[in-house]
């Protein structure tokens, strides 16, 4: 089978992630092009060698620049910090490189929009990894509500809860700097429950939000005995309206307990649907158009052959753990290269997000409500 | 209204509970006549007298035989350790009695039998009080069976477990003495399993079985510087068949963190249902006849309207507790005094669980498998 | 034992449950003095006598001054709709009865401090019957929080979710008209997660919020060919600061599936602690203060006797159920009033939830951030 | 890094599981040697070829002697169906290759001694593949039960239930003819669970048992006009000892709803422990050592850096999957080769399973109790 050469610039722990997703792909989901990792691309040589060495890479570089002028690679992946992504993703759109580009797609909307305009421009592919909406219970749950088993849509409830950095010894790494991460747990969480409200029910319009900083010093990772400020907010709370629905957003990292808890609940006039990640291979459906005595919340195993994307793994409750998606997604990727067919979440959804999280940037500044500037989705 | 008078004869945890349902079912339950309760017996005249006070008696014996001569007397109701059931319930038929009777109905199948050829001899009716029938969710599983929701049954399984006597120095108190109890988890709680299992699949017809007594002696609770035996069982495994699907049963007093895991699971051809007490407002059906991709464990709160006996309490949501079905319970027998309606589960369904456990305890002793003796039930 | 009399305004769902408390509380949790079910106030004479009979009361009375007339009356328990709290609890109060009120104490702010002001100037006690502060496992809860086992408090978040008029064919009874009910989902339903929050954190300083009413107009419960405006709101969402704790408000009656969904959860730098009302039995607890490898979500089942309020009623895991907590507080408080000793939630707390569900609504007016007029507590 | 050549026999859906463990490896337990993925052989050479190019295999054979004879494979991995395990572990064996057989070891106890005697004989390296020993959970749980957590033990309790052939339609393939598959439910699940007994509590000593299959007849998979008989058992139940502990266990292949639920439950002195398999990264712990108001079913999720195995994956909370295991087994497998360390479960501890089902079957077979052949451990 001929093959598709993958440069990733990056390599920490996304880099992880998606070296996984382009080692597994063909052998779970055999397409058109077989993902070759051909180049990985780091500051630091020696680090990046080490992680060729066990993530499968052929290549090393140190700069991403050299990735890019290669003639023979086709696809450039994305998992840097923020702060760099628009500016490599724009330098390789206008090598015609195809790109994925980990979340958040900018650290502003400012960024996102130029991002968005030079894949346009350029003509590629283009995605941004937001991988929870292809775990096979998100993807059902986007197919339950495309068939209106929810009616019309009351509510949209998001919780993204972490407790990585209850500890406030825990050091201030890059993270929680502002000038490299862009934001704190909003960026990082939020940026994926709101990604997930407009997959399930569509664009926030309008925004009020609060952010909060609750340890404000931590120490340095390299000299535990100074402190930095932490110029993120450890997290955040926003509310807003989807068409004329509302939706409630609440992301933090100080959450005992909650280790990836990645939740959401769609309550409608006919039904409703719940999910949180820790228990991804759960959706919850409540069918009110069932008789009365037989309603309840049913638990699905999103495991058998008839789920998507799990026919290619395992019998039935056999269950998937978080790298799957990744695998789903550079397939999906890789076919819609191959067949011109549409994928999302494209450049314009990672731009739409972007301007909820400006929008909620601004509404925590301003202690106001904030209209949220819309970036038409992609024609498919 | 009218009242039906009662004389309960114990008064002890069982003796509370039932005292509480005489109490609360006419303001819940409002049927022909109102329960009063008359009269109370124990042979601790000040204890029962305290009993009187706490529990709402009108009036205390010290000797059941009282109670019985009492003409005014409509119902008798047996609380006591299982010792005197047989006595105290075939004297009450014998007067012409109305008799409820806590489980199990006899220490053994003889004398269960001795207490059904004298309730039917002397016309009266007969209850066993095996509350767990008359949790709504049981009762709902009942009529979703009874519906062909579950089709061919395959197999019940069935665990009631406990933890109360985990501690080597919890005292040898009555109901470890074989003499009084009869049995330990056995006739306890294997008495409880076993009647679901009845009266939601059908009757045991042979069993295997294996009995243990994991803690061989206990302080007296009179002098916990002296030990006894412990004559009773901790735990009962057994097994059987009922018509062509299997049984499963599993009772324990040394399950630490399991307080009132009175818990079922029946799978049939068509779908599967579940249920623990812990959590007794739930009912859990699997639909296998749904979609595949909507094939879940679907919970059901049983606390709608539409539901057995709930709609008399709360709105839905607003949940019951352990003391709740022991209301249905006497109110149900109320109704069927008043009206000549069937009642369930009668003296023969409690004939034939003792049946059960009399074959479980002779298996143990064998090591081979035993056939039950057949009780029929009631024409209804 | 002497009695306590009791005088009850209103007999309808709230009527039920403080009916049966009175009732039961001499029988779990004897006291000082028995309540005696003396009147319940009706203004349809033949309804109040329907209910006196079901509910247990002696005497009926058509006017609600009349009973306060009565010398034998102690206390005056209200469970009208909130447009006639302030005036009859006032009069109660100037006529020296106790007086128990249902939530939220007043339909505004300014009623609730008249209502405050009367009552401390009596001289009499006062309780507003937040029901949830007695669900054993909430009472474990802040015993938990007062032990310091949470550390610093960063988060509070609850939700109250019910979905009783999802059907846009539901009438416009009076619990959505603004007239009488004050609000609507906020008032009933966010008047319980702010008081909990008040309970178990601390005292709202500051609120951001949005109300909506989604289905705008609903049939007339009289006449269902003529429909009427929904006045109140069908939801609320709000966010604020409790000290320096963040806090996350959602109610709705709009979320299929969500019977009487309750729910708080609070994160501290030493652990968490969630609940929800419909397995009001359990409480969770994460305790960060474990060794890493044995922290999780404890799943504590309150129901043991050294739990609160447990010891009265049944053994362990045999559950407890709505009513009950009501039973806790009635008992309560006739031993508040018989000892002297204090009582919560008082008219002080129950104005405090008040102001914070003004500024709630003055908030979702201006769009933007109100302070919390703060009330004091009283000093207990 | 040098490498270490396997040659796998079989290409089914285990060849599938192993393949993937062998990839997978490297990249994430990186040791001394890296598996290449020498040799897959199948009887049919397209399938095999097939399969070679999906699983990413170097060469194919269609005579598993031919592989056995390549001096430079250094591990045979057996995952063909039971009636080939023996001859082909023997041979292997002989041949000086160190063996991965997956479960059962063989179709009964004499194959299973046999291989066992050879691997032995031969000095090479022997594992049994009963991947459910190396979820993070349970092995988490082994090293708690280890550490005296659990106190004396009382009961070990298991189910392994599927529901894959509930539909009478589903054809008889060949897990359902005994003569290749040896037994059903019993040797694909009971395996599972008994080895799981033998991993955490200790070997079963004695057994009483009974099998049942309620679904006699089924259409041929190649011509589904036709039927043939089902010769395997549908579910098995079966109770023993483990030192004075009980057992109790149930497999079936026909409850609705339970996809993959392998599920056990310890209860000892000092607390217990529970786990299911389709909650793969869940462990429950009770905990009767703490405070009794404190205690509860501790709900640990097994994804923290300090359980076992997970640091090499993902960060707290990104959840593993069903084939994760395998990867720890394989490469476990690969240092206790090169470096001289004890593995298990090795053949002894397969055989050891092998004796349990024996004796199971007999016990079915003659109603009786029957003691288990004991097998004794290999000296680590």
């Amino acid at each position: 089978m001929s093959e598709i050469n993958i440069g990733m610039i990056g390599y920490a722990f996304m880099g992880k992630a998606h070296s996984n997703a382009w080692r597994q792909a063909p052998h779970f989901f055999p397409g058109t092009r077989t993902p070759r990792l051909k180049v990985i691309c780091g500051r630091n040589r020696a680090a990046a060698e080490q992680a060729a060495g066990q993530l499968g890479w052929d290549e090393v570089e140190t700069d991403w620049r050299k990735v890019i002028e290669r003639k023979y690679i086709d696809v450039i992946d994305i998992v840097t910090p923020g702060d760099s992504h628009a500016e490599i993703a724009i330098a390789a759109a206008k090598a015609g490189k195809h790109v994925i580009c980990e979340k958040p797609l900018g650290n502003t909307l400012a960024e996102a929009r130029q991002m968005l305009d030079a894949v346009q421009k350029a003509g590629v592919r283009h995605m941004v990894l937001f991988n929870y909406r292809r775990v096979p219970a998100v993807t059902l749950a986007k197919k339950l509500i495309d068939d209106g088993r929810l009616g019309r849509i009351f509510h949209y409830r998001a919780q993204y809860l972490q407790d990585w950095i209850v500890d406030p010894e825990f050091p201030r790494v890059w993270r929680l700097d502002k000038s490299i991460a862009g934001s704190g747990a909003l960026g990082d969480l939020g940026a994926h429950v709101t990604d997930l409200a407009h997959y399930l029910v569509g664009r926030v319009s309008k925004v009020m939000a609060m952010t909060d900083t609750l340890i404000k010093e931590r120490p340095l990772p390299e000299d535990k005995s100074r402190t930095a400020p932490v110029t993120v907010d450890d997290c955040a709370i926003y509310m807003g309206k989807i068409g004329d629905a509302t939706a409630a957003f609440e992301v933090s990292r100080l959450a005992p307990g909650r280790k990836n808890y990645c939740a959401w609940e769609i309550n409608g006039s006919k039904g409703s649907l719940r999910f949180q990640f820790e228990r991804m291979n759960e959706l919850e459906f409540y069918d009110r158009t069932l008789p009365e005595e037989l309603q309840g919340w049913n638990n699905i195993m999103v495991t058998d052959g008839s789920h998507p994307y799990v026919g290619n793994w395992w019998p039935a409750g056999h269950v998937l753990g978080y790298e799957h998606p990744f695998v789903h997604a550079v397939s999906d990727f890789i076919n819609a290269i191959d067949h011109g067919t549409p994928i999302h979440p494209d450049f314009a959804d990672g731009a739409a997000t972007n301007a909820v999280l400006d929008a909620v940037e601004a509404s925590a500044n301003s202690g106001a409500w904030v209209n949220v500037e819309q970036i038409p989705p992609t024609q498919g």
